[in-house]
């Protein structure tokens, strides 16, 4: 059965804006010249005059169908147990302005060839009046004020979320009660002291000291654990119970759904303001609950949100769907960029990762849209520091050729780590969508927040928030550091100079043992973390595994050139008790690497690690590290997170990425196959009857219109939607069933019947073809690159069949079962 | 006349990679039998595997063919008057491996074919035995083994041309006796005085002094004006006969040609070694002579040529050219990276500007490639600092959100300029190309050069080298430095603090005049310098031009805070005789805006622009003023330089960027119009003479196969090439004139006369088709997006004509001479 899942191509270029239908004329004789200007002269040379004046009167049908079409496309979007209707509570005012119904797939070519229409009209119009030419240059700037607004509201947005989470996160340990709105970095501000991390300062109140016990006994240990749990608790079931209630898209990192969104799959709600309301409170309470996961992920699905909601203030970008998708990536790099400070970092996510159909022009909205919501967030300066990022790093030194062999070897790792993740993680996933687990997701959440909780508190860096560990773990110790790790023995009579010398006291080898548990621990944790029913984003705990393996490998290695530093390998540049080796880069480039083999982002991810630490001069080992992983990930195991998750959820996603060594062609994948029949409309031998009963029979979106029966000469393409409203129509105009539905342009002879309805107008005279002995890497690269829905198979130019995106994705997930041997690199 | 222009399609994923023939086993029959397996398969399920069973047995005729083609071609690439055959000169071993002629169009989807088919072959022999598993690692690495390779040689090349041309700079002015090859800078380096810029060390003697004559006096004023001019001509004169000696390929910025080339067009010896070796020392001989051209765009150039003769060592990336522009695109991304120090701007500016078809695998790569070569260069060290970049600037305050309104200022001033720049060079480069004056090349350098020198050396600024003049302007006034520039009245008992009044001397508005007049002259000097058959950049000239234009800005402005700090736009940044505002910032925007306005570039200006600054502090500034210049830029004249000059010379380049707005049809462009006949093969009722002598009265490079001449259904498409050496053989085993040529897969008959020849095996069945009424956006996009060189028209599966690439460029020629009106903003 090919019919349904079969997504017909539309009629380009010929039903298109409905928002500039509103000054058509109307008149319904002039509509119908229009309708037919592009399409039917047969003299050439004239249609391009004639299809410009059609365009004064457009009129009133674009927008209206709203056909019930069979919705089995919904079987293949089993998204996170959703039922298929969700998305109407969730966009109440969701009337279905675009052409397609939820989970289709669209249509590029003719999205852009409305929005040229569209264009073409308003240039037109220009010469008529002062507002048309207002309106001209409302719509040449739209697109920038569109995305001007979404980096405003992303960049504000981002920093109300930054404030709110460490508020929440540091109310798991204490209260301000002279402000209690003010986190612990405020409220110590405020009080004049220096006081250094970790530190209480006196208008700080840590919970057991509110409740009336000694900070540091015993009694307090117990009230500030149990403060802990109870906090995390509460926040995590508010969390998990708003997301069910009100927005169950918002769960997840959501990074999976926008890739296929913007390859131009239409999930409805899922980029809704309800989506975008709950996603963002929650995300600060999931963070705050203690969770290992991240809001990173996240926030590119709220800058999506924003991008989505903003975009509908625009009808050129609101009511086209290809087109919205532009505003769509300039958004997920705003969200990047307002989640690591990383404005170039974003746009290059947005170009590798995430988009699928990037024209230039979209690179530089997207790198303005950028810029600007990383200026706001800036502005707003959540971090309460001068730099603009998350991590601010500063090393002294710089790293030595040498070094680049533990750089590969932790890209190696992250490479391993990776893999080993995602594998756990879809396994786990994967269980939970077939077992029981799937329905207690309340459960499920709070009995992961409770054992996280419980598990993290005892350990200092597992206690401490994720990102504050990031930045303990990147930054190199300073002489001032309280904490275990820099516990180094200095000679204490240059207190205000940089460390002298760099053997590890005791309390560094403490620290090494947590940060190994720590690392074990966040590894196991997040593998049931991320895919529970709450906002999470893998960035952060990535990082976090990352760093703690680096920041190990880097302490090793800061040892052993303070205790060989004859060894040749460090003796040009060491000197003997003198620091060589930053540890906390060490830490930037284990982070650098899980987050490559957890992701597979290459370029993107270099240039946000770069951002971060605010300087070129470690891009080579950073680099270095991401290739290893990336390449060692690839190896054991060819999907990144994301596209994992695609896999699982099964969502229509043609990677853009891969390449395929497959020799089938064209005719291995087309449907109809073994002789099935084939349902066509021939151009001018069939009766209105007969193409109803067609329609009732099967459930194609579209029908291929053909010369005759015998001869499947193709003449062009005809959409199950046009044909209900034009035949539906036509019988209300009593048109009777005996008469001929004619598709050619003149009538060619006498009817001995009723006088024929003339269906040429809604007939798409230039549907994409190939032939059948087109090999299949070609039809996917027409497919990706031109955005098809579908293609028609021909042979000597008669009509052999049809592919579809879903075809093709079938077929190679078929022969993806039947070899599986990979070529090691690509 | 639509033949003489046309490329026609190969005969897809047929003929491909002659390397490898070197293995098949050679045997006639079995390489029948592969040819025909793919191809001729009636049963769809049985091909894959006969395909690749055949692929064992490839034969030898996919590399030997060199037919004399029509070179009509060439009229459409009058490039820079270089006659046709000096391709074979430059190139004396280039045996015409690939399968295109100079100045043809590739087929992309053909040759990414090729290669899908030889990794097929490698990946199926690599169980065969250990040899063929390392070829297959070897295969897999050997894109990355490439760009490795070229990252270094270009990184090694760029720090020899940087060092060379310092010294040869600095030869214009004096010598360094003690040991000629250093520079004034090493120079002094070894004498370890303390210097300041501008002044000389005891070790570096000025011409004048080496003669004898006083630093200061008049008469060393004259002679070292002399030695000044008498080197620049003499530089001068030598980089032009090199140039139009050996390598006439060598000249201008070479950026325009890369993109053509990146497009997909073949320019034999373009990317040579002596393109490389002699604009690498032409470069330095051409900066040198004081010209005022910069060496940043040759760079990109060279490193091209660099990729192009690296590639030439690896048979799947040298013998395939849509391969091959992976490796060019990766190429230029290294040598922006090098040219400025500048990597992730130097990806951005290969996948923005250079590259035409990116695949995201390349983008890793090149990011790659750019930064190896970064990495080399900066070991290097050509530049003597720490720092890896051309020009470090180091600001130490904030910018004020007010002054966004004068960094748009400097935008639109830089768009203009950049616009006028545009006119005025292509004006002058028209004017040479149609009058006598472009049949004296040296003569012109030699004029122009000594104009240069001449009007140079009295102006202090414009006799520094424009890149120590560029450096003056970015950087701010330290309290010691010593020009005319830095005159502001200071507090001269802090000498070691910042400056803490900046009221500006008389010097400084000397200064100002000075900057004034060298910004004149550099405008008027460059629009006849760019052009000239030397290779010349435009990167360097048009920043001077910004940093000069900054710079005055950038000190009106600081004098205006000074004398009115309580204006509210100041008075919450600044205090009464402090500086709050930042010059050096100014210049640097500055160069930002007219490189914006004469380039047109975007994200990748700016992200070069912050890699220069080494900060992410003054994105937004110059964010703003390249996007305010390419608004004002693009509504002065559409085109930036390196397009107007690609349509000043002809090069069939269809724009990726561009937006059509029209409303032709395929039929409008397709060519045969006007009942011209069409020349088509039938499929079975042709003899061997009637396509001989169709072969001789047309000068097509390829032909439609139909089913017959009345009914001209499309079946395939077959090249000239092919035909012309099928039918030598076929003679030469004596098939007589009278037989049937047979495109068929099974002889439907019996023949009365001698057995027909079977030309099935050399039939494209797969060409790319569509119908008369599809838009031309929709095929440009096709062409594209696809890489097409041809596509056929069909109506009902009928041939109607075809449309070529030069066709579609050819029509929008027409279109823009038709309506010269243009959309305000893209």
């Amino acid at each position: 059965m090919y019919g349904s899942h079969v997504h017909w191509a539309a009629a380009r270029a010929r039903r298109f804006y409905g928002q500039i239908t509103e000054e058509g004329d109307g008149e319904d004789s002039e509509t119908e010249d229009w309708r037919l200007g592009d399409k039917q002269s047969p003299e050439r040379g004239a249609s391009r005059r004639r299809s410009e004046d059609g365009l004064a009167g457009m009129s009133t049908d674009g927008t209206v169908l709203e056909h019930a079409l069979p919705e089995s496309d919904r079987g293949l979007a089993q998204h996170h147990g959703v039922p298929g209707n969700a998305s109407v509570e969730m966009e109440p005012e969701g009337e279905p302005f675009g052409q397609y119904d939820d989970f289709h797939t669209i249509d590029w070519q003719r999205d852009l060839a409305r929005d040229r229409m569209r264009h073409r009209y308003i240039v037109k119009k220009r010469q008529t009046g002062f507002f048309d030419l207002v309106r001209q240059f409302h719509d040449a700037w739209s697109g920038w004020l569109c995305v001007l607004l979404v980096g405003i509201v992303a960049g504000g947005v981002a920093g109300v979320i930054d404030i709110g989470a460490r508020w929440m996160e540091d109310m798991r340990f204490g209260i301000c009660p002279e402000a209690f709105w003010l986190n612990k970095d405020q409220c110590c501000w405020s009080s004049n002291e220096t006081f250094f991390e970790g530190d209480n300062c006196s208008q700080w109140y840590s919970w057991p000291e509110v409740l009336g016990a000694q900070h540091d006994s015993a009694g307090g240990y117990v009230l500030a654990y149990l403060c802990y749990v109870v906090w995390a608790l509460l926040l995590g079931l508010l969390a998990v119970r708003l997301v069910r209630t009100f927005a169950p898209y918002a769960c997840g990192s959501g990074i999976p759904e926008i890739k296929t969104i913007l390859s131009g799959f239409i999930i409805r709600g899922y980029l809704g303001k309800w989506t975008l309301l709950i996603k963002s409170v929650c995300m600060m309470l999931a963070v705050s609950a203690g969770l290992s996961l991240g809001k990173e992920g996240p926030l590119v699905h709220v800058a999506c949100c924003i991008g989505n909601i903003i975009a509908y203030m625009f009808p050129k970008y609101g009511r086209n769907e290809a087109k919205k998708r532009e505003i769509l990536s300039a958004s997920a790099a705003a969200g990047v960029s307002v989640a690591f400070g990383a404005p170039i970092g974003g746009v290059l996510f947005s170009l590798e990762e995430a988009s699928y159909y990037f024209p230039l022009k979209t690179l530089w909205r997207s790198f303005f849209c950028a810029l600007i919501s990383a200026f706001i967030l800036n502005s707003i300066n959540p971090f309460g520091n001068e730099h603009s990022v998350l991590f601010y790093v500063h090393h002294e030194r710089p790293w030595i050729f040498f070094e680049l062999l533990p750089f590969i070897f932790l890209g190696v790792l992250g490479g391993v780590i990776g893999a080993a993740f995602i594998r756990s993680n879809i396994f786990w996933c994967r269980f939970r969508k077939t077992s029981r687990l799937g329905q207690y997701p309340t459960t499920e959440v709070v009995a992961v927040t409770l054992a996280t909780a419980l598990l993290a508190f005892p350990n200092p860096y597992s206690r401490m928030p994720s990102s504050e560990l990031i930045n303990v773990l990147f930054n190199d110790c300073g002489p001032s550091e309280g904490i275990d790790l820099c516990d180094y023995k200095r000679n204490f009579s240059s207190m205000s100079q940089a460390i002298e010398t760099s053997e590890a006291g005791p309390g560094v080898y403490t620290a090494l043992w947590q940060l190994a548990i720590v690392f074990v621990f966040k590894f196991l944790v997040t593998i049931f973390t991320f895919g529970m029913k709450i906002p999470a984003g893998l960035f952060i705990p990535s990082m976090v595994l990352g760093a703690t393996m680096g920041r190990i490998v880097g302490v090793g290695m800061e040892q052993l050139a303070i205790n060989y530093p004859n060894w040749w390998v460090f003796s040009s540049e060491c000197t003997a008790g003198e620091n060589c080796i930053t540890s906390g880069l060490y830490a930037t480039v284990g982070a650098a690497a899980v987050l490559g083999g957890v992701t597979r982002m290459t370029v993107s991810l270099v240039v946000i690690m770069v951002e971060l630490t605010g300087s070129v001069s470690y891009i080579v080992p950073v680099m270095a590290a991401v290739m290893a992983a990336k390449w060692v990930g690839d190896a054991l195991g060819r999907e990144g997170i994301y596209d994992a998750h695609i896999y699982l959820n099964g969502y229509p996603f043609l990677d853009s990425k891969e390449e395929f060594d497959h020799t089938s062609l064209a005719a291995d994948v087309m449907e109809p196959r073994n002789n099935v029949p084939f349902s066509v409309i021939t151009q001018n031998s069939m009766t209105v009857s007969e193409v109803e009963s067609m329609l009732k029979e099967t459930e194609h979106n579209g029908f291929p219109v053909v010369v005759s029966k015998e001869s499947q000469y193709l003449v062009g393409f005809v959409l199950r939607r046009d044909l209900n409203l034009a035949l539906a129509g036509a019988r209300r105009d009593g048109v009777p069933g005996q008469s001929l539905c004619l598709f050619t342009a003149v009538p060619t002879g006498q009817w001995s019947g009723p006088p024929p309805l003339q269906l040429r107008r809604i007939l798409d005279l230039a549907p994409i073809t190939i032939t059948d002995q087109t090999p299949l890497e070609t039809v996917i690269d027409m497919f990706r690159k031109l955005g098809l829905r579908q293609t028609l198979v021909t042979h000597n130019g008669r009509l052999l069949g049809i592919i579809t995106k879903k075809d093709v994705l079938r077929h190679l997930k078929h022969l993806e079962v039947e070899d599986l041997e990979q070529v090691p690199f690509h």
